[in-house]
């Protein structure tokens, strides 16, 4: 009989090289399919450049045994709004194929909240494609509320 | 007979002396009232030298005959997706009220646009409260798409 055992858990910031395996994620997706390329390209590489000097802007890999399975960015963003506090904005929500249904997405998301909150900032903001009805119901269950439209323009 | 002419129109950064004005803006919304305190509170200034000097977040006034009129707040935010694009996040659209109904928040907004596509950026995203419903159609007009809902927590 065969068992499997998770022997860590573990969110830390992205180095360079998971950059592909973040890229995968996004593309291993409905909406992301047609919009990524190849993992490679060096595009990718100079935006995780940019995040990982900027103080504000965290990408988040979630480490299982050893295997990245779930991404996700924190970008803590300033405005006078509400006294001049801090939003953490959530983007880019990914959890890897493998590790589907096992509830690391909640664990993920919830980790955001906590470290938002240890911040100090004053809400945690997303968006979410109107298409993904099943990511709605899971923002629902974790207290979020669907108080505002998300608009886009693309350019 | 009193004409009015408008002399000029400018948009630029905010400076720190505008702060009070433009919390003020902030402050003076069916929303915003409940949520603002004194504007010459020292964290709206603080929240101010941090966007200041951050090299990819843009206060914005609009000052029209040597008076701040409008505001808004552009962050360009990096991702992974998309090829590691950049995106221009909308925030804290004001109008002061004397100001308003002229058109003044189009000419903002295209003006934003325009910005956001000269620097590269792949979108342009907005997140507008459902009891907005004027400002709604205001960005359908501009060509948005009300492609996400907008979750938030408030911590």
């Amino acid at each position: 009989m065969e068992s499997h055992y998770v022997l860590s858990l573990l969110f830390r910031p992205a180095r360079r090289e998971d950059v592909p395996a973040i890229v995968a994620m996004l593309a291993d997706d409905p909406l992301g399919a047609a919009r990524e390329g190849d993992p490679g390209d060096e595009r990718y590489l100079a935006a995780f450049d940019r995040i990982d000097a900027d103080p504000y802007d965290e990408l988040i890999v979630a480490e299982r045994d050893g295997e990245v399975v779930g991404t996700m960015q924190l970008t803590y963003l300033a405005g006078l709004s509400r006294l001049g506090s801090e939003r953490c904005q959530i983007e880019a929500v990914r959890v890897a194929d493998s590790a589907r249904g096992q509830g690391l997405g909640r664990k993920m998301i919830t980790w955001a909240i906590d470290r938002a909150r240890a911040r100090g900032c004053a809400i945690v903001q997303l968006t979410s494609d109107r298409s993904r009805t099943d990511a709605h119901r899971f923002y629902d269950s974790l207290g979020f509320t669907d108080s505002h439209v998300g608009y886009k323009l693309t350019l």
